[in-house]
């Protein structure tokens, strides 16, 4: 890269930014504090040093309760709202093999899927039925058979979150429909849209009534590898041994933070991301930037002493994982409490550069939503769009509320996505915090605008 | 992520992909080819595992007869231009402490910036004058002194290119200023956009009639360490040992291969990427990225057997970053042959999520590019922008040409850029093909344009 084009570059560059009003400029103020400070970063590195955040641990619950310090040292009124969540530990070891004429031979990457019984301790070993569609099960004798379903992530999907939903059944139903059929374990392909050696897990399920049975996740590069030893011979066995344990439930907390409105501190506007993680990283990207991505926003706001009507609401949501426990405990509570959520903002798509939202809610309010598009453009938000906007912030209720998704580029998400790669090293400070700015920039946005959100 | 939000999405993304004509429906087999081989990250690969690409080195020109090998076993017609140039070789060590009180005290991580001359072979010692602008050096006594221009990247703007520009003069004219003002060395703190103890190199240059002076560029992590050192202690001096030499110019190559066209043969649709990169680590991103998009760009045009009136030309620039020798021993060739490029495309912004195109031509022409938005839009491409295009081909003259350079997000390129950093592992495999998806895409949308680009 040489001088000529930077210096046609910075041209271009200036000319974009030289015409600004107020609002443009109040938000041009947003983005240059978060990018001088990045301070978000410095949260989830120390975030991720206190390790994974998986629900019902001691771990997602002392952190939690740290981060309540570090907020309340920063003058937010915050308080703990109490969750029951699920307790599921994964074991020390995790371990697979292809069984070849009765003896171990390759080894194979493998992680418990979260929720999963565990193997007899001494391990289980059966045959293989490889499935590579939920179409074709019908015609498959799974009876005693370990199913192994080898369904990719779609490549050519430009949306890899597009490509995960339609991969992602063969995780949370596949051992139902397996069981259903008389299968006594399960392995799936890992969802991610890379060939690597790292497994990821993520949440199963089974169904009442049917037998409850081992299911794990293949790394995507042993999946393969399977895949081509299963079809040279499809007697092969595979031995797998996972010592997770299921215990009772456990308190742990939501943490709620507000900046009390000015004229309307009665209506809340609600930022959020999910404090708690898988276990195999530490949840840097999901969700770790989500909760950051929440908290630099308010942070920012307050610093930068910009006036709100209404009340901004942080919440960090435990248990968006396992059950979204803390989702439904409080909107169950704000139902109770005839809470009135104006708008509701989630970030859960990981620390990537911001490149849209996705909004959830009455085609008015999308279009309204639509026409602050001018303001985010210079920072490369550009997709606004209708469509989902988080898990969480979902059970408000979803028909006559404004309920906004932060869209950050997904192509390394699904990479590190619930694997021992969702660490502080995958997530780029620069990209993070712009993900922090565009929420801020969003409430001030929405806070500013007199239309009647959610007035119903 | 769970399955509601993904459902949604689902309904969205599918929507979004519903209507479709049959100019789109191209488009889409050509990103859909290139997400499934994903063949230009497989080049890269392997051209990485080959070794830094500097200019003037064995290593470069090799690298280049492998590529060519390659290029004609895929059945394009290529051929060799030879270009003279420069070849400057690092030394075995590069070493940099601060001196207190006549005694090496800390280590600090240096590179001579790229053209400097060696320091004496035990090293140069001398006291430093701190500079943070090129507005303050009348003012400040140099004589004898190293100068250490400590200007960081504005963190601030959005685009990192733009910040890179506003602080690069210190890298190519640092020296110059400092030695007219009896400077006897340089040390300016990296261009990168975040603090680590990576330094980063690049070109630099000299004036006639001033002499030459080491330079080198610490990390930005010990800039930073420096900076604080002297503001303890301004007496404090640095010691630096660097052993570059210049060479006599060397012989390399440009490759060049085509797809010819059908209709109008003689017509030139270039796309291109620099071959050369720094030596500190192995330009996977700058530019072997670039170099990648524009072969795999013709690999998809031809495996899909799509039609083109005009000649693809692919070019492999040898030396941009230390001369443009090949961009402009390619310029002058054509000027001579009076070849027709109609077009010419450059992608040497990185490996990156593509986001836009920068645009170096007539309005008219800006314009009619600008209308193909709406068919890149669903791929994430949607910045398209008057401005500069590459530094090679702008050798070609841009006064009535169509000159177009492939625009990544930029916010993870000055971490990498220059610096040992710049490998494999820090290019994600999706993100790479968008970009090469993009610029075959752009070629079928011009060539299939009745519009008589660079008709003069």
């Amino acid at each position: 890269m040489k001088k000529l084009f930077i210096s046609l570059f910075m041209l271009l560059s200036m000319a974009g930014q030289a015409q600004m009003d107020s609002t443009s400029e109040t938000i041009r103020s947003i983005y240059n504090l978060a990018l001088s400070e990045q301070q978000g970063y410095k949260w989830l590195e120390e975030l991720c040093s206190m390790g994974p955040r998986l629900s019902g641990s001691d771990q997602a619950t002392a952190s939690l309760l740290h981060f309540k310090e570090i907020i309340d040292s920063l003058g937010f009124e915050s308080s703990l709202q109490a969750v029951t969540v699920p307790k599921w530990v994964r074991g020390p070891q995790e371990k697979a093999w292809i069984i070849r004429d009765g003896k171990k031979s390759e080894e194979l990457a493998i992680t418990a899927l979260g929720g999963s019984v565990a193997t007899p301790e001494k391990g289980m070993e059966a045959s293989l039925v490889e499935i590579s569609s939920f179409d074709e099960l019908d015609k498959l004798d799974l009876k005693g058979k370990i199913a192994f379903y080898n369904i990719p992530m779609e490549p050519t999907y430009i949306s890899t979150g597009f490509a995960y939903g339609n991969a992602v059944k063969q995780r949370w139903a596949g051992a139902i429909e397996a069981s259903k059929r008389g299968a006594v374990g399960v392995v799936i392909r890992s969802l991610s849209s890379s060939v690597n050696k790292y497994p990821h897990t993520g949440s199963m399920s089974y169904e009442a009534g049917t037998e409850k049975i081992p299911a794990a996740a293949l790394s995507t590069y042993h999946a393969e590898l399977l895949s081509r030893a299963l079809k040279q011979n499809p007697t092969l066995k595979l031995k797998m041994n996972m010592a997770c344990v299921w215990y009772d439930s456990v308190e742990s907390y939501n943490l709620i933070a507000d900046l009390i409105g000015s004229e309307r501190p009665e209506e809340l506007i609600l930022v959020s991301g999910h404090f708690d993680s898988w276990d195999l990283g530490t949840g840097a990207h999901d969700d770790g930037a989500g909760a950051m991505h929440a908290l630099e926003s308010l942070y920012l706001y307050k610093k930068l002493g910009l006036q709100h009507k209404r009340t901004l609401r942080l919440v960090f949501y435990m248990n968006e994982e396992f059950g979204l426990s803390g989702a439904k405990a409080y909107a169950k509570m704000s139902k109770k409490n005839s809470l009135k959520h104006v708008i509701a903002i989630e970030s859960d798509g990981g620390g990537f550069t911001p490149k849209g939202l996705s909004i959830q809610s009455t085609k008015e309010m999308v279009e309204r939503v639509k026409s602050y598009r001018d303001y985010f453009e210079p920072y490369g938000i550009y997709q606004f769009a209708s469509g989902g906007s988080g898990a969480d912030i979902s059970q408000l209720g979803s028909d006559d509320k404004l309920l906004i998704g932060l869209r950050p580029d997904n192509h390394r998400y699904f990479e590190v996505h619930h694997s021992a790669l969702d660490n502080i090293d995958a997530v780029n400070a620069r990209e993070l915090t712009m993900g922090s700015a565009t929420l801020t920039a969003l409430m001030y946005l929405l806070d500013r605008d007199d239309v009647c959100f959610n007035c119903n």
